[in-house]
C-alpha cells in the first residue's frame, strides 16, 4: 500500500508516519521508484505498536527506539517476548532491600515461575514490596500468593492469544500491546470490584 | 507529638510537612503554645496518604487537596471509599463508544457488581475497552470476564483488611493507600507470570 493508504488505515497522519520513518521507529517501505514507497502489513502492526508504547506506556521516543530495536535484533519468539517485554519496565533507581527481594525469591519458588537471571520484574517488584512496607502496608505472603494466582488466571487467558502467532516479531508485538492495553482494564475492575463490594454492605 | 517527632517518624522533612498543612492537605495540629502544636496519628496516616498520592499515583497537589476534601466532607464508611476513590481516576474526556459502554453494563450485571450511578470507573472501562478496539485487540465478554473474576479475587482479599477499621476515615485513606500501592504489584505479577510462561515453553 502507498503512504496514503497507510495513514488511513492506521489513522495517523503522513507526517507522523514520515515522522517516525525518519527516527527510525517504522522499517522504511520497499522504493517503488523516485517518489514513493510500498507498505504492507508489518508496518500498521509496528505503527500500532508505537502508537501503544507512546499514548498508552507513556515512553518517550528514545525509549520506544530501545523496545523496536530489541525486538528486531531478537531471534526467536521467546527472546523477542522478553527483551521487548523488560524495556516496559522503568528502571528501579534504588536498591530493593534484601528482605523484599528474598520475599519475591520465594514467591517465585511457591508458585514455580522460573524467571530468567536478567529479569528485571523481580527487582520492580521488590520495589513494589519496600513501598508498600515504608508506608506500614507491607504484603504478607498469603495476599500476595492471592494476587499471583490471580495474575497467573489472567496470563493464561493472555497467552494462548499470543503464542498462535507463527510469525516471533507479530508475536511479541502482540504480546507488548496485550500488556499495556490490558492493564488499566486489570486496575478499573479492581476498582469496580472495591466499590461493589461497598455497595453491597 | 511535636512537629519533629512527626517528622522523624514519618521520613519527610519538617518544611515538607509546613509546606502541607499551609497547602491545607494536612489538617493543623491542636495548639499548645505560642511556638508550638500537637500532632497525633491522624496527621502522621494523613502525611502517609499524600506521599502515596503524590509520589506514588503521581497526583498534583490541586488533586490531592480534592482527595482529601472528598474524605473529610464525607459521612460514612461507604461514601469515604467510593469518592476518594473516584478521584483518583483520571477523568476521560472522549465520549467512550455506545458499544462499549453496553458491553460495560452487561459485565457488571453478569458478575452482580452493584456501582453507584455516578461511578466514574463505568466510563474509564468503556474509554479502554474503545482503545483496545482502535488498536484490534478487541475484548471479548469471555476475557473480561477472566478478568473481571481475578479483580473479584484480589478485591476479597483487599476488602477485608480495611472494613475491620472502625474509624471511616482511617478505613477510607486505607483503601486508597492500598489500591494505589497495590496496582503495581498487581500489574508487575502479571508480566512475571507472562514471563515465566514463555521461560516454560
Amino acid at each position: 500500500m502507498r503512504l496514503a493508504e497507510l495513514a488511513a488505515r492506521s489513522g495517523l497522519p503522513t507526517a507522523t508516519i514520515k515522522y517516525y520513518l525518519r527516527a527510525g521507529l517504522v522499517p522504511p517501505g520497499a522504493t517503488e521508484g523516485a517518489t514513493w514507497a510500498r507498505y504492507d502489513e508489518s508496518h500498521l502492526r509496528r505503527l500500532r505498536l508505537v502508537r501503544a508504547l507512546t499514548d498508552v506506556a507513556g515512553l518517550a521516543l528514545d525509549e520506544v527506539r530501545a523496545v523496536v530495536a530489541a525486538l528486531d535484533a531478537s531471534g526467536s519468539q521467546h527472546e523477542a517476548r522478553g527483551v521487548a517485554q523488560w524495556h516496559l519496565s522503568p528502571p528501579v533507581e534504588e536498591e530493593p532491600s534484601e528482605e523484599s527481594r528474598r520475599q519475591v525469591e520465594a514467591l517465585l519458588t511457591r508458585h514455580g515461575w522460573d524467571l530468567e537471571p536478567e529479569s528485571p520484574h523481580r527487582r520492580s517488584l521488590a520495589a513494589a514490596l519496600d513501598t508498600l512496607d515504608e508506608l506500614d502496608f507491607a504484603a504478607t505472603d498469603e495476599v500476595l500468593d492471592a494476587y499471583a494466582e490471580a495474575a497467573a488466571s489472567v496470563a493464561a487467558v493472555d497467552v494462548p492469544r499470543v503464542t498462535s502467532e507463527t510469525d516471533p516479531i507479530v508475536a511479541a508485538e502482540k504480546l507488548i500491546i496485550g500488556t499495556l492495553l490490558y492493564e488499566p482494564v486489570l486496575t478499573t475492575l479492581r476498582r469496580m470490584a472495591h466499590e461493589a463490594d461497598s455497595v453491597g454492605r
